[in-house]
């Protein structure tokens, strides 16, 4: 039985009990937002190595996505595990096997047997390039191959899957009638548009939406429903074409809910500052507040190379006005494909996201966090700073490059002006004296 | 005659002619901002090498500042003046010497005399460091000696000076009677709070603003309002002694105006990122729209070690709240002295909040920036995409390792995958076909 099955038969399944648990939220409290579809537990039983469950969605903390995959110019399984292992010590809730290249199959089994956080896929990268090794294009394959595929992710454990059925005939008609600058940008997307087009058919995923929910069903996997049709620049965004396929998305959550599986919808993309809000709330509505990941969003196109700065300035406005789930983004997004390092930083950067506006919705713990750093900075006490930094590896290394032993009771910034030993509200007789538990 | 007094005389000073070309606005309508104080263009005379004017304030670009300096762990004036390169390089609009060891005054002198940008500095540091050296105490100091060394850095050139003139008695009585979680953070507001007590008398800048305002206007220095009560923590954001301070901060901006002195007015800090709007509306209310700077305002305090990132969520919404002008904040923020690559990382972080706000903010020619881009990335046109990007030298760097020469037509991230290249919306005959201008 699927967890929405057991959940509607009054038990709550162990997955959601320890995601509860996590989230410092009742376990009954959770079971009734998975139940209503405002959240989601992504925990597929054939993921026997997954230990941290995270549910997403409404009140709760918000989570924090790693891409990692083997790329065409690239391809090297062993590398990617390394960044698996780097995105999990840096914090990230849950990881996409985005592989475009190689033993597509073999690698995805591998990170779902190493991988102690959700896993999602995306089988429409592995049907394409199956195909292309197959026939020569990208777009020559069967529904049948593709659902075969899905099938064999679900099988391998995927605890979610990124399945673009939103890009229908009637959405793909917008871009006709409203061009866009950056057309599709999504590459789920493109693959689908492109095989809908060559076959003059319907998007397969969208007509045979009822057969991917009993696979989902069946396999308990949690369906990301791609936004094929995102704006991929800040010119695109907001178009019909995005808004037609986010009302499509929204029937898709309902016929989803109705056969006991889970979702969560995707969304943008490239978005200007001051539409991030009514972005996000234009996704809620119309998706009937389905839990909302975002990939970002970027709020300049211009941000090539520090585009983990770009994405986390989006991601923390999008998850402050709704959005539940942020995809990280690296330095190298637009230019290349992530190092180990890069994939470190863009988890610290979509945490710290994700944490600002944790504070700001007032999620239990949040802000309490904060004050204890604080406290301790206010203390000058290193130690503990340090070890309340969100990413303390790098903090540390910082603090060690400039504490190199041999110099005074002084931070390496400030050193003697610094404002706590110059002013210090709880010692007024000493002003100058060291202050509790310096580090020198 | 100062600036001010030339405009409010009919005649509009070259410095405020070379602004207006530089930000696209008439002459005429940037000369009413800088009458009304509503802009500001810093411009010393004395500074003889400056020659990239910059206005900052209503309906214009957001500027960048960048700090560098001279600590007590590792005073080295070539590092600093190499990051000057570095920043000035990397697009900072305005460098501020924050100097607090060795020899202040030599390095502030080749500072300004090296930078192409406006020079702001901070005069109390230098009179602490003294005074220490001299008396042993860096709250040791006559009212004389500390307008001997303002009167220095006006000589000297400084564009811009920090005075911490608003923390005044009844603006520290509100620490008292509203303990704080970590009290004073800046190093100006605690020196002067600290000769405050020591000496109990009111604060000498303060109290001896009129002679204050005559040394900036005889020199034409703009006067750089600190608040020497800005929340250091999230808990402290928004509380009496903050707001108490932008009060007095208001009535100083009234006075300066008065005296044909230009000001601009320093903000937060940390800040919750749903305080942030109201923040800036404050902030801007209470000082009667003078230019407002932010030193960041960070939206989290746990961040060290990518409190650039930290920044710039908080400087992107406080721009498009009414900020005009964001101080970076580099990587090493709270944990050492930045390193050039720091500053070169915070200038990129700090500008793309500013731009993601002057998009939103509909500043001429920011919007058509990342359109351009972005039909560079639809073309595939790397060449374009670099030239374009807002940092060109890493979005190069970052390219180059991707593209060692011996892969196919495709980016590394996505290969044969690449949405461009499996849906082209120009092209619909041959949908694999090499799109325009693909580098390889």
């Amino acid at each position: 039985m699927s967890i929405l099955q057991n959940l509607r038969n009054g038990s709550v399944p162990a997955p959601v009990r320890t995601a509860a648990k996590t989230e410092h939220v009742g376990a009954e409290h959770l079971a009734d937002l998975v139940q209503q579809g405002l959240a989601a537990v992504p925990a597929n039983p054939n993921h026997t190595s997954f230990r941290r469950f995270s549910a997403i969605g409404k009140g709760l903390r918000t989570k924090v996505n790693a891409n990692i995959g083997n790329s065409e110019v690239h391809p090297s399984p062993a590398d990617e595990l390394e960044k698996l292992d780097a995105a999990v010590a840096a914090g990230a809730d849950t990881v996409m096997d985005l592989s475009t290249a190689g033993d597509i199959g073999a690698l995805r089994r591998l990170v779902i047997e190493r991988s102690p956080v959700a896993v999602d896929t995306v089988p429409a990268y592995e049907v394409a390039v199956r195909a292309r090794r197959d026939t020569g294009s990208t777009g020559r394959f069967t529904t049948e191959f593709l659902f075969e595929v899905v099938e064999e992710h679900a099988k391998d454990g995927a605890d979610f899957m990124t399945l673009h059925c939103g890009v229908t005939r009637s959405v793909l008609a917008e871009l006709d009638t409203h061009p866009r600058v950056t057309n599709i940008v999504s590459r789920g997307g493109a693959l689908l548009a492109r095989w809908m087009r060559e076959n003059d058919r319907e998007n397969p995923l969208y007509e045979n939406y009822d057969r991917l929910l009993d696979i989902c069903r069946q396999y308990e996997v949690t369906i990301s429903l791609g936004d094929g049709l995102r704006p991929g620049s800040l010119a695109d965004a907001g178009d019909p074409a995005q808004y037609a396929e986010l009302d499509v998305l929204g029937n898709l959550v309902l016929r989803a809910r109705e056969a006991d599986v889970q979702t969560i919808v995707e969304g943008p993309g490239h978005v200007p500052l001051d539409q991030v809000e009514k972005q996000m709330q234009e996704a809620k509505r119309r998706t009937h507040d389905a839990p909302l990941y975002v990939l970002g969003p970027l709020v300049t196109d211009v941000g090539a190379g520090h585009d983990h700065v770009t994405a986390a300035i989006g991601g923390s406005l999008a998850a402050l006005h709704g959005a539940d789930f942020l995809c990280y983004v690296t330095p190298r997004e637009h230019l290349g494909l992530p190092t180990k390092d890069d994939v470190h930083k863009g988890v610290a950067a979509a945490r710290i996201a994700g944490h600002a506006a944790d504070v700001a919705r007032g999620i239990p713990g949040a802000a309490e966090w904060d004050e204890k750093m604080s406290r301790a900075r206010r203390a000058l006490d290193w130690d503990r700073q340090l070890g309340l930094a969100l990413d303390e590896k790098t903090a540390r290394s910082y603090y060690e490059q400039a504490h190199t032993g041999d110099e005074t009771d002084a931070c390496s910034m400030c050193g003697e002006l610094c404002a706590f030993k110059n002013f210090a509200d709880d010692d007024e007789d000493r002003p100058t004296a060291r202050p509790p538990r310096c580090p020198v």
